[in-house]
Formats: C-alpha cells, structure tokens, sequence
C-alpha cells in the first residue's frame, strides 16, 4: 500500500500564507515518488493580508483554509480533521503563514503560542514516531512543541536561530541544498527560502527532505 | 550571456487566476537550466474572485497583478512594462484567469476578446519570430493572435478543441506528458492540467515545453 503524507498549509503566497513554490516542490516530488499526499489548513481568519506586489500590509480580510486551497487546487481539508493515524508523516513548508497564522512567531518570538489544533496534531505525530519535515521557517515551531535538545536548522539566519536557542532548540546552520536530521526525534529540517535565492536551490534542498522523510517512514521505530 | 524568458501571469490559484503548480514548475525547469526570467501581468481587476475552497465566486475584487505577485514571491513588473526586445522568448502558463483576465474565452468562447497590452505583446514576440511558449488553456489564444493553420493542443477536451478549430486553429490532441510544436511559427503548447491527474504528470509536459522553447531560443531564424 502506498505511503500517505500530510501537509499543513498556512494560507497561498510567502508574505501571509505558506510559501507557494516550497509547497508546490514538495509535492512534486512526494507524487514523483509515488506517495499519496493529503492537504490540510485551519480555518481561521488570516493574521493579515500582505499585498505582494507592493509588500505592505492591506485592509482586507482572508481566512486561511480559503486560502490555502488556492495552493491545494481546491483537494484540501480543514487542519481539525488531520488524524496521524490515516498518514505515515507530515511536512510543514514554510512562508510567512507559519509564523503568522500556524503560530505567532512573527510577533512573539521566543515568547510564541502555536495554533492549539496544530500543536495537537503535531504531538500526535511525534507520539506515535511517524517523520515530521518542516521546511524554512517552520523549524521554528519544533522546541515549543517537543521539548529541549532537537537539532533542527532554518539556515543562518542570527536572529530565529537565537531564538530556537532560546526555547532550547539546537539550531545547525545548514546550506540551502541540505537537510539537518534529528534521529532520534525523526524530524528533518531544510533552509529553503530563508536561504535560497534562485527556486532551483530550494528545490535541492526540498527533494532531500522529502527523499529523507519518505525512507524513514519506511522504517517504523 | 545568459537567455531570458518572458512569463505572463493572470493571478494566482486556479478558479480565476494562473494555475500555481504549472507557474512554478515552469520556473523550475528555467532556473534548472539557468535560464532567466521575468514574470509580468496586466494591472487591472480579476474578472472575479473564487472561493477554492467552496468552489464558488465571492464578491470580493482582486487586482490581477498583486495576485499574480504571490506566485511570484512579489518580483513581477505590469505587463505594459513587458517588451519582446528584452526576452528571448516568452511563456503563458494556464489556469481560467487566462480565460477570464487575459481574455474572455470562459465567457465568449470562439468570440473571444484577448487584453490589447497581452496581445500587442505577444504578436511582438511571434513578430520577432522569439518562441512563444502556452500551457493548459492558454493555447486557445493562439488563432485569433496569430491567424489561421497554426498547430496546438489544449489535450482532448472537445469544447475547447472545437473552439479553437471554429477561430481557424488546427488542435492536436495530445498526451499530458508531451508537446506539440508549430514550427513554421515557432508555438510550442502541452495540456498539463487541461488533462493532468498528479503532478508530476503536469511536470513532464511542462519541462518538456520549457527544454524545446530553450533549444528553439538558441536557433535565431
């Protein structure tokens, strides 16, 4: 039976929602693989709406599931319907979503509360030992949620890797070609857009990440 | 030095905008083979929004240019900007918002008007004899831009197919992962998601589409 991976998106564009081109890279190459995918959003008002052509904030007003199936061609779910049991592992890609909407990392720092139904169904995953990828931004969320002592990496960026330091991550810098793996967690991590600046670079990056979850899910432990 | 590639986008999500996947993957295949590019689109309101998640048009207004911006990670210029004197050669990805902002063949069908600035534009690039690159629907723009006789494909859809035959096109049916290549007129067109199931379906076609608008970018004639 084929494997199946869920994804967590965070709304559709880099500014206020998941970015599109990591999103679309993995799954590009989960389908290349052969291994089904399922999309998930919360459906929740976005923490803003960023007008991307000139890069400030607007007025309006955008849920985040609305969004996201954007991204989904319209084949996503609500985030309160993700069960770990119907999947083998979850990404996270990244963008600005994840520290908006999927938590308030972009405001809070250190100091961030993470999406409560996220932060459920993530443990969930953990618990039962199934991989967990989590691509540029997104690492941030891994020592708020697991504890102490996972080695994770957002590239090199100073001021998150301080602050994965500060919640008691380990954070490795990393190239945006590579991966950082934590085995005994089964968590892996890649910098992509928070280092990349061409689309073919995070996609090395990505491809690795994906390769890597789907070998460990092959691996129960 | 290095080619460069037009990319003319309509939005961003499939329902009203350029289809996602098949944006990026295009952008993929270019920076893989280190070619450059330039993506564009009209500064005017989206024909209408749709809710992807419902499936539904809203009454919300969208501009086409500061969506189109979100899949372009917000490095997009508007299309009036765009001259084939600068590029190479220049690609058109699919989604409706070809069908409903770059024209309004979803409407008019074979009685289709396209955006003067896009047509203007890309009969420069046929003029210039630059190849002209068009994915999924956009390949029914191609009769009434540049005359009668030209060969494309749009898939097997037999609506469309026969749109394009009334406007004086000759369809091809086509398989999702290949192209069909007008080379008297130097169009290169494939289905993607006009057919595609997965997306690595769409991919193959697509890369296919982007390595022979690289080799015809190569041979002036």
């Amino acid at each position: 039976m084929s494997k199946k991976v869920a994804i967590v998106l965070a709304g559709s564009g880099v500014q206020d929602g998941s970015e599109i081109y990591e999103t679309t890279l993995t799954l590009l190459r989960l389908d290349q693989l052969g291994i089904k995918y399922g999309c998930f959003a919360p459906d929740i008002p976005q923490h803003e709406v960023v007008d991307h052509w000139r890069g400030e904030a607007t007025s309006e007003t955008r849920n985040v599931l609305v969004e996201a199936a954007r991204v989904a061609r319209g084949e996503i779910s609500p985030l309160d319907e993700l069960s770990a049991s119907d999947f083998d592992a979850v990404i996270v890609p990244g963008g600005f979503g994840v520290a908006k909407n999927l938590s308030d990392f972009a405001e809070a720092g250190s100091q961030m509360v993470i999406n409560e139904v996220l932060r459920e169904v993530l443990i969930e995953f953990h618990d039962a030992r199934k991989p967990i990828g989590l691509i540029c931004i997104a690492p941030v969320l891994v020592p708020r949620l697991f504890g102490a002592g996972i080695a994770v990496t957002i590239g090199n960026d100073p001021a998150v890797a301080g602050a994965i330091s500060a919640m008691g991550g380990l954070h490795r810098t990393c190239p945006v070609d590579d991966i950082v793996v934590d085995f005994e967690h089964r968590i892996v991590t890649t910098p992509a857009y928070m280092v990349a600046n061409r689309i073919s670079e995070a996609a090395e990056g990505i491809f690795k990440l994906v390769e890597r979850i789907s070998e460990m899910a092959d691996i129960k432990m």
